[in-house]
């Protein structure tokens, strides 16, 4: 909806986000970081109704326009990282450089478009990279306190679908939209053809969280090139620890930058061979 | 997914439902109901594996297969409409006749499928008919314990967005889809080529109830004739309530019919203007 339109309901979310039950296996860092996002998002919604949310304040360090309660969640976990004397690399600020082995990479409000309007689907998405080194991650779907974490080279306590082909899948996308590299609709059709249930929740850190737990198959970019490293860093890690992987549709490698307008088209897959159909489905040429 | 890819998971649902938060004004019978599903639905999620939830256990009343997750919720309602001595028509059962003048209308578990495989979006609905005329009806997001409520002719606490145009909108729809009257994937890419944002939750009266309190502008079936009366009459009552509208693609009359194979294709919009460029955008011919 337009922001005029909004205003015209003027309404505030009717729901606030409870404590996370972030896991004890957490380093500080990261678990203060969600817990400070939590309280941000909640003060968010005490302050502005929803036109007041989703007011741009400015241009991200992504290069997309920066929602008030983006900014206000952000400020929150900056605050935490300082204090913490780590690097932080955030979808609005880009790096914060403490001249630290430890960088945190976060998506302080995952689907904030969501978050602003009032449908409960947003997340706190972070990952800590040491010595340039993919360690940690952790995400938290906000409205709901639920967390996954994953460290590197340690067990973890859920598991993928296990699934491995598309034909019967339940897959989540982005919608189908023009993009400065075409249109994604016939891929978007394509994958949705070929899958039993197909979703658009428009978090894709709660798509990823779903795909680690096993209750859908897979997430995918059809293509767009809307993803940004802080929407799949921490899924890069969770999700192949549950038997998942995490790839692009054009094969880029997943690296840390700290270009924040590098973009991929994430796939996020219960299984490597469901990773790389998805892939081939989208990729193909148009019919 | 497959229920063959599904059992090689085997896994549980990792969340459970909260006690609802039923407002004070709701009737003793619907309010009964929906504490009987949350009950239900938490036994379902401790007693069986996503494999299990998902096993058909026969065909409903309204044509489609039950799930062992349908079937445990609704025999759960069941014995509370019973205990009330009302007149039950529900999704899996049909009609229950007690010759009461009261109708409770109830679809147990809406999004059943997100609720099996554990995408937290599940909802109850129920409505309550007393002499044939919609007098009140209840939408609650179990996973979340939220609840909206409304009675004929009594005032609602909630308000539409009061969006009027598609253009700029925030709209939901059922996913794009081959039926018996055709294939509604043309009329999907036409809403979602005009409304900002796009999104398949796979619950129709969540996302009734998103349209009722201005957290999205519309919700819609763009044409497949899936909807029953069962995901419809109590946001038949909650969305005017709140300043919206609920009417069908094909035009018929949304009325208490104790025939749950009769269809519609649902419209559910923050205002009646936008509920007719939405039945206009569904309707036009194939470009």
């Amino acid at each position: 909806m337009t922001t005029e339109q909004r205003s015209a309901a003027g309404g505030r979310v009717p729901f606030r986000a409870p404590e996370p039950r972030v896991p004890d296996t957490v380093s500080d860092v990261l678990a203060d970081a969600c817990r400070a996002a939590v309280t941000g998002v909640n003060r968010a919604w005490d302050t502005w109704d929803r036109a007041g949310l989703v007011q741009t304040v400015r241009t991200g360090a992504d290069g997309t326009p920066t929602y008030r309660i983006d900014e206000i969640v952000e400020d929150a976990i900056a605050a935490t990282a300082a204090a913490h004397g780590v690097n932080l690399l955030s979808e609005e600020l880009g790096l914060v450089d403490r001249g630290s082995g430890v960088t945190m990479v976060v998506d302080p409000l995952d689907g904030s478009a969501n978050a602003a309007a009032g449908v409960p689907l947003s997340c706190f998405s972070g990952a800590l990279y040491v010595d340039g080194e993919l360690a940690e991650g952790l995400i938290c779907w906000l409205e709901q306190g639920h967390c996954v974490a994953a460290r590197a080279g340690e067990p973890v306590p859920y598991r993928t679908s296990g699934a491995t082909a598309l034909t019967g899948a339940a897959v989540s996308m982005l919608r189908p939209k023009r993009h400065a590299g075409g249109d994604s609709t016939d891929a978007w059709l394509r994958v949705a053809g070929r899958a039993e249930r197909v979703r658009i929740l428009s978090s894709s850190c709660l798509e990823s969280l779903l795909v680690a737990e096993g209750s859908i198959d897979a997430f995918a970019d059809p293509g767009s090139r809307t993803h940004r490293l802080v929407d799949l860093a921490a899924a890069a890690l969770i999700v192949p620890a549950a038997g998942g992987a995490v790839v692009d549709v054009h094969g880029s490698p997943l690296e840390l930058d700290t270009d924040l307008t590098r973009r991929w088209s994430g796939v996020v897959a219960a299984t490597p061979q469901l990773a790389e159909e998805l892939v081939e489905a989208i990729a193909s040429s148009p019919r």
